[in-house]
């Protein structure tokens, strides 16, 4: 581990970060509500610093695999450091902690938040708000990649280390020119939504804020009242980009170039649609019966708040606090599914659920013919022992945490199922829980070290864990 | 599959079942409060139907893998049935599904109740409640196995089918001997229990009960506040027998024969150790703190009920809903890994859980050396893919009956608490649950529907799921 190497790649990323702070800084002097200096300077001192990291550290010529886990957890962790300075300077979250949490559970597409009154902050501030969602949503990383060519060098393994899921497809032979694709196609449907939504009647300040929010699977909206603050049509228009945006993104390239069957042929998809199905059936059937007496609209809040937590978005039509104890269960259950792999969903991933699921069956068959070698297939193809026993790995070591903070969560204060939910919202990139984390509620009376914990544990989700375990490991450091 | 072997190995297991009720009528006769017409009239309709079905079919000459699921599973059902009897016939529980419930409970060694006062039944029939505790705990078909020649014909497939855990141990080169060797153990250790607990104070009645209910991990009690209604010594001795239970029998055989280091060299034996310290350690510091202002009480309450959840017994002390969120759901997640593999605790199994943390262990470091192969070890054997495989499938349909079976629950009227923990504690053979099935309440309120489902769980939970699975597969009922 060279420390100028990670200080040269960190400060690349940061300096690319704290650049995107311009864009707040527009609309801050369009509103003109006080937030333009705290943002310039916000943007001065991380590009400043970032600019100053890489100036003084020699180039390295590659990048170890090794250091490769180090350079993303750390461009994350910097991101998230350098991005809480527009909430602190601007005086819109005053506690360094509680802006912290808010900008890595941005970046991390978390959505948690520990603003009580979002409506309350000034325009500037609450686009850099959004816009982390849509940095982080494809990824930082993947985007550096795209677009800076120092990172060129050690590109498939930071990628790797920051792409979701078990497989991470190259769509061209330079991992470079992957990146570029998949972040072209993620601004294309981005563009696409915030038509869709202006068209709708939003101003494009907020179309831009919730199309970042969907489009990221993030979940921060503008309104206190998240997405129950609009209409059925714009309900439904975020209800499609939130089931796009938890979908593989390799598909949506393969669309736009007019392989539509591509999506049908994806078992992964499909496996997909039958888990959202089936949880909008089961929440309506529990709706229907007792909330909401109209049919449509019972229907449509249920779809919604199953897509939404699915993807693990995380925005919100409905306090699903007040549905009954199976519709809380089912959403729960959601929560350690997220999207498929290759989208910018979070949790352990519908392709790794399926993988499980079709081992689990598997086993069932192997005891009716104990000598018949049972493989399982995705897609047509076997699923290789080693690829089987990582997706093992990963789901056992994603529960153990699970398990662990949520005892610490308890043991802060929180009762068990605040506790539970908290922790599942966040490591599964989620944001709202249940109990006192619920729809209505938000993180604000979380002690500051839980804060700290649920942190940690949106940037475990979002580099999908070992990137960032490895870290902690003994191995790690040693030589 | 051939129905004719079917019935005849089915009823040479019920005949067998019946035969035991001559031990619950000898207690009736003692203490004379009209139990003991019933009971002989259930011995005698038991081992009647079981004779009959076993005397008009023909001897198999063989059984197959395929006919093994079924025999184990009808034999165990054939059993629950039967074992219902003693309870409708003496009007102690006249709800043929109560009734139901509460013998498979028994036979499962689960110890969930749907009793309110259990003092007030007769003797003989709470000592038969007692007894299939017992006879599950080990297991009916292996001791049918050691006695009876009949099913010697299929052994190792009826044994493995039964028997718990991902490995099951010969300890003789023929399978009845293995069985015989098992059930002295039991016997052995079970006598040494019921004297400990006679000289604590204990009457020889009492004793018996509460030593079957220890050394099957079952938790049925004769005394409504169950071992709360004993002083320290008496507690002492069953948190030993707990710990005993809940290990691995074939390293008792070692040690009785003298080989007392085995259960140091058994890296699960060590696994399981150190779990059960964590949860003491925890729920201690949090007891102390709140609850049990004596260090000592504290500290006993503690100890017995991480012993007692995780060995899957669950006999109760304390009322843990009284107390913290971390601790209750330290409780919950121990009902999820269970006694040691060849105990007589249900659940997934130390060993299992010992596997998957490992596994996960295993992938951070290939992360770091990624042509490396880093293979899991136990005992310092490899672990072979098929079997971690094997684990992975095991678990993943756990939690996947898990989540299906707490939204029915949930959907059948139980909060979110008490439908998670109802299925846990049945489904891991632990008994009391939280919340309104809680270790002072009972499982009377739950819906006939629900007491069903609950039923079918206990028995997949005993069974390792797979045996009963198997045969609700399309392929095992073809050709």
């Amino acid at each position: 581990m060279r420390i100028g190497t990670l200080l040269h790649t960190t400060g690349a990323i940061v300096t690319f970060v704290g650049l995107f702070m311009v864009f707040p800084l527009v609309w801050a002097l369009v509103y003109r509500e006080g937030d333009a200096l705290p943002l310039l300077w916000s943007l001065l001192i991380t590009a400043g610093s970032g600019a100053a990291a890489w100036r003084f550290t020699p180039r390295p010529s590659e990048i170890t695999v090794r250091e490769s886990f180090a350079v993303v957890t750390f461009g994350w962790v910097g991101a998230a450091l350098f991005g809480s300075l527009p909430f602190v300077l601007s005086g819109s979250i005053p506690s360094f902690t509680d802006a912290f949490f808010e900008t890595m559970s941005g970046f991390t597409t978390t959505g948690a938040s520990i603003l009580t009154d979002i409506e309350s902050l000034p325009h500037g501030v609450l686009f850099w708000r959004s816009l982390t969602h849509w940095l982080g949503g494809m990824g930082i990383i993947v985007l550096s990649l795209a677009i800076l060519p120092v990172l060129g060098i050690g590109g498939m393994q930071l990628y790797k280390a920051e792409i979701p899921g078990p497989v991470a497809e190259k769509l061209a032979p330079r991992i470079g020119q992957t990146a570029k694709i998949l972040w072209t196609v993620y601004a294309l449907i981005s563009a696409a939504e915030t038509v869709a939504l202006m068209l709708a009647g939003m101003n494009l300040f907020d179309a831009l804020c919730h199309t970042f929010g969907t489009m990221a699977t993030g979940g921060f909206s503008t309104k206190n009242a998240s997405i129950a603050h609009y209409g059925g049509l714009v309900q439904w228009i975020i209800i499609v980009f939130m089931l796009v945006a938890g979908a593989n993104f390799s598909l949506h390239y393969y669309a736009l170039r007019g392989r539509f069957r591509n999506y049908w042929r994806s078992e992964e998809f499909r496996f997909y649609l039958v888990i959202i199905l089936f949880g909008t059936l089961v929440l309506a059937a529990d709706n229907l019966a007792t909330i909401h007496p109209n049919l449509f609209v019972g229907l449509r809040a249920s779809i919604f708040q199953a897509v939404s937590i699915t993807t693990t978005t995380g925005f919100v039509t409905a306090d699903f606090e007040k549905w009954s104890a199976s519709a809380q269960f089912i959403l729960l259950m959601f929560m350690f599914i997220g999207g498929c792999a290759g989208s910018t969903g979070g949790s352990v991933k519908v392709l790794r659920v399926m993988v499980l699921f079709k081992q689990g069956l598997a086993e069932l068959k192997k005891l009716l013919h104990p000598r018949a070698v049972v493989p399982v297939r995705v897609d047509g193809r076997v699923v290789p022992p080693e690829l089987a026993l990582n997706i093992l790995g990963f789901t056992f070591l994603y529960l153990f945490l699970f398990t662990l903070a949520s005892i610490v969560m308890a043991l802060l204060g929180l009762d068990l199922v605040s506790a539970i939910a908290s922790v599942a919202a966040t490591l599964g990139n989620v944001g709202p829980g249940l109990g006192s984390v619920g729809p209505t509620d938000n993180y604000a009376h979380v002690v500051p070290v839980g804060k700290w914990l649920l942190s940690f544990l949106m940037l475990l989700g979002r580099l999908e864990v070992y990137t960032v375990l490895v870290l902690f490991s003994r191995d790690f450091w040693r030589k």
